[in-house]
């Protein structure tokens, strides 16, 4: 747990492994809170008030796939590191406020959905603001650790490579995403969707894979 | 944590210890996450209340079986394994979206059973569904491992190959059971709850014990 | 993490490790969702509905320290065991499922106490039983593995034999004050308190740094 | 896990990593139970009622930063930690009580910015005391190891330094605050905030890192 700590070094160093650790509960804690937004309501016979919950289970869907993918963004960022200093931790626990908050606008689109266009309007706008905010923490996170020499040398995963290209695209998509939730704001949900899969589909794995299955 | 990672081949192979922590912290709480589902409600005397919050415990304790059961399956694959890579860790996700889904059909099981057969029916069938898909996620899983090579070579598991049998007619007991549920959804709760049970104790193992004992 | 398998033996022998990260997760959440039972709630003034609430903060201190002492004694058991088979893994989720299931029975401790001595009366019942069950529980464990020859030779803990030997008194008391709870619940709720004192407090090694000063 | 164990010295050693594990357990879902306090409500127009919830927003970053900042002072004092024992684990149990008990006052102070002013005076006041507490108790556990001689010899971090001495202002700012919180309580909130940020940015590492920069 401690291993990788260097304490003998100028206090800046701290143990990464245990930022892993708090980073896979925080992480681990808010993807399973996610389930308590969902829920049936009435009117209805019970089949179509379990239909009519199909927004929660949309929403549920899309900030299930945005924390896993962040996780797994994370993870290959943390795999990169040799040390952690005491500003990164700090920005790590920046960045883990937003995943940490996103149950709450999940819950704001859950509800806007039951309510009316103008509650839409605000859900899709805010809810866009935090996977962006997300989206930026999370690139801080990867250019402060490139800036200040935190990498081990000759680490280098054309998985992430990927990953931080896409990223840049994700940026645009929710800026985007984020004015088009201000006219049509189901829309917005639905592109909300697209790019959590987007992000969390490694599409040129998947396309190596078939490729050589194929040869 | 980031030991078993092999960074040096190409990009496809992560670290197996965070996979782990991270599924075992989404586990660990959607099984404790569970017990925010009982409650006793009016009318009755206090013990007529609480004995007839019956649903609530039945239901707790499938999924905390479940869920239980699934964690030792998954503890078992993932001894095997010798390496990670990209679309196993996606594909851990989806079984972990499975999982940490599962308080929300419980939930309508314990609703349901304090309104209508018309409840009881559907619950009984979302409840089944999801029991059904976690499980075929995790076979998926298992079967990308043995197709990819991930296994280490050499490890073979008496228990997990039994947990593998057990699993094959437990798919076709939830499939069943399902059916069931359309016609009489209560025995299907009680046959859930049996096929839990069967998923749980290793009656290899117990049987061995017991031989053992006599000898 | 998985360091501590050996699957070369025949089957029976699973990670200790993992169930140690497991475990102190269903411990830790189950610890940390104690909080949401506590709730101020009309009539009076601002204070007077705080200090109205005293039941909510006891019911929490004797829920925290019980499962805080349950991990302490849980930590002391694994740190003996030089191995865990697959039988042992099962009554480590049974156990936990007695950790987890708490969070009901002090639920329905604090709202008896708003209620009627019906209440108290089934709500302190309840809450005892689930103590007993959880250090039923424990023992049992501790008693498996000691027939079972799981343990590391030569691993002796005087802490953990004085917490073998106070556990003896504390099912002794669980029991007394069960059968009080059925005359005088309010009283018990009390005796609950001091037992998980009793519990939790390590007389022996407190004693010893008191004997050690003062020579 | 285990591996920090010397259990053969005289009963009072247990594992450091696993308290480690248990502590992140709980303040990391602790710090993402938080969320659960953030809602809208009604009157008015969408955003009117986003933004007229902002004392949920400001209370929520106050006791996340409050808990990182916990996290990151815990993490110091563990690293420097060559052995735990049967007392510090203790002490530290009583330390996590304070955190996992943050979210109660923390709702309160959110709903009492809805209510009146002798609610928001009651709010403050225990908010306050609950920091003020958990911060008493870290520094009870630092004491206790340094006495105890748990340390490792020849550790010495200039940020832990910087953590020690802002200490000892912030246990000077909250019971100024409290007093504060009495008078006008709106305001305390504010200072609340003050001093979680003060406690959690690194004021010497960043101007280090300014200077560095400008060499």
């Amino acid at each position: 747990m401690a291993d990788n700590d260097s304490p003998a070094e100028t206090g800046a160093t701290l143990g990464k492994g245990r930022m892993e650790g708090f980073s896979d509960g925080v992480m681990g804690f808010a993807i399973t809170l996610l389930v308590i937004n969902i829920a049936v309501r009435p009117p209805g016979s019970p089949a179509e008030q379990f239909f009519h919950a199909w927004p929660s289970y949309l929403a549920y869907l899309v900030s299930f796939l945005t924390i896993g993918g962040a996780w797994i963004a994370h993870h290959g960022l943390t795999d990169q590191l040799g040390r952690v200093d005491s500003i990164l931790l700090r920005l790590n626990l920046v960045f883990l406020l937003g995943i940490a908050f996103l149950p709450f606008p999940t819950s704001l689109v859950v509800e806007a959905l039951h309510k009316s266009t103008a509650w839409e309007r605000l859900a899709a706008v805010v809810y866009g603001l935090t996977l962006l905010v997300i989206r930026l923490l999370f690139s801080a996170m990867g250019e402060y650790a490139r800036r200040k020499d935190l990498r081990r040398p000759g680490v280098d995963d054309p998985d992430l490579d990927e990953a931080h290209k896409k990223f840049r695209y994700a940026v645009a998509a929710y800026v985007l995403t984020i004015l088009v939730g201000l006219l049509v704001p189901t829309v917005a949900i639905f592109l909300y969707f697209a790019v959590a899969v987007y992000l969390f589909v490694p599409f040129r794995t998947v396309y190596q894979a078939i490729i050589g299955k194929t040869e």
